[in-house]
């Protein structure tokens, strides 16, 4: 692979590029946006050698093109890529959601483009390419969602890239990723938007540093995040079921003062909470 | 003001304790608590000079008696402390609810005990003297909760201890601090549980840095915040509506596909959560 295209040169995408061309020097990254300014940023940082502010002209020539725009923008972009593919051009995405994105691609790209679905779980709630870091993804987890229509090879190179990236790869179908992520991720930032909404003007001045971790993922981009949520309403429906299945149990206990079945729920959680952390803990270290 | 005591040398009464003795050198500070070991560490960091496994023993000849244990021991400790105090001591405390602890001290102390309550907001979900730091409240807010039956003198000697310790310093009745901190604190607390709680084994290794933030809180101290949770019911049970409420105006945009509302509802909450934020960096920085 001598060339790369990277879709939506923000704080992903950015990060993208500044890894893999640290790790392959003479590695051309080609980078498409709306914004000049963003692109005139992303060539200064080092993360592109070309910007284009077109995706056909921006993916031509390239064996690799990682598209990091919304997901809302995935169709659009996807019809006007498809001609201008190289044949065996690896095409791959960041998104957030991955049934509608695996079956919009599947459907779009031609026979001989290889396309697979990827999901790097890293990323903060900071926009931009000046957020851009080489080490974004590293110790994270990728999870990449082959279907039967993914040509076998995409999977190897897919694997290559992330890894190369310093990132633990696993694979789940679309189906399952937009069900695990949906009670990790998006549920989540629904209940901290929320939780920010509902208070009151008055109670503003008395939050403290638990409020603001417990809604720092609320701080996200509104239409990103807005396409997220639409994608996968239904999981997050049936996620939201099982959170006020669980918030109805402890206020039954609330009600019946369960002191002691109260401890243990609160005990469970924040022990199940510290495993969590030792092993990503864990992970980073290994 | 020549001795104070600490009833509970954990990490508030700990970083309390170091905090006024940096401030007033020669201040004598007496601990009480359970387990010598805590005790003894609590001396090897300089932040008692005298340790007592009596609570009575602990206050005598103290002008200034802080309350640091779980509210849930509060009346027993209350109870033994009442004939061993010096006439004129002020009394406070740092729980995280005040009506229960106001009502308990105004029945259970003797005229001439000036007792008003305090809730210093700070802390982390560490626990230990170990982690007591001299610079754990200092930009932090503190509510003082003065009643009808409170001394005006002990509204400012409270203040003048808590900006001792560098905290802004504000006044709420005990009904309006535990309406207020239900809405930013214990809601909060619960929920962080419950997502905790309801997550699939499967999917704890897909839970990243934004999981792990908002769910921060709930890796407290389980005794303190069933006791807290408890305490709180009724206003915990207020906020859990207006929460609830909030999520169905948002499940419904999200059934109704609505776009641009669901876009500026997350807008407003990222915006709103970016104002407290601002806020608080702003005090920090004064």
């Amino acid at each position: 692979m001598r060339q790369m295209t990277i879709l939506g040169v923000g704080l992903l995408g950015g990060s993208i590029a500044l890894a893999v061309r640290a790790a392959i020097p003479d590695f051309k990254v080609v980078g498409f946006g709306h914004r000049p300014e963003t692109l005139e940023k992303a060539r200064q940082i080092g993360a592109i050698d070309r910007a284009e502010t077109d995706p056909a002209a921006a993916v031509a020539g390239s064996d690799l093109v990682v598209l990091c725009t919304p997901v809302g923008t995935f169709e659009e972009i996807l019809r006007k890529i498809a001609p201008a593919l190289s044949p065996g051009c690896l095409v791959t995405d960041v998104g957030s959601t991955k049934r509608s994105v695996v079956k919009l691609a599947e459907s779009i790209l031609k026979k001989g483009t290889e396309f697979i679905g990827s999901h790097p779980i890293a990323g903060s709630e900071k926009r931009g390419v000046e957020f851009a870091r080489t080490d974004l993804f590293r110790h994270g987890l990728c999870v990449i969602t082959p279907t039967a229509n993914t040509p076998p090879p995409a999977i190897d190179r897919a694997r290559t890239l992330w890894k190369l990236l310093q990132m633990r790869v696993v694979e789940l179908s679309p189906e399952e990723h937009d069900r695990v992520l949906a009670d990790v991720s998006h549920l989540p930032h629904l209940l901290a938007a929320a939780l920010v909404a509902m208070q009151e003007d008055e109670a503003l001045d008395f939050c403290g540093q638990g409020f603001l971790d417990a809604t720092r993922i609320a701080g996200g981009d509104a239409g990103l995040w807005r396409d997220i949520l639409l994608d996968n309403a239904d999981n997050l429906r049936a996620g939201l079921l099982r959170f006020e299945e669980e918030i109805r149990r402890v206020m039954v206990m609330l009600d019946a003062k369960e002191e002691e079945p109260l401890r243990r729920w609160l005990a469970e959680a924040a022990e199940r909470r510290g495993k969590i952390l030792d092993r990503k803990l864990r992970t980073q270290r290994d």
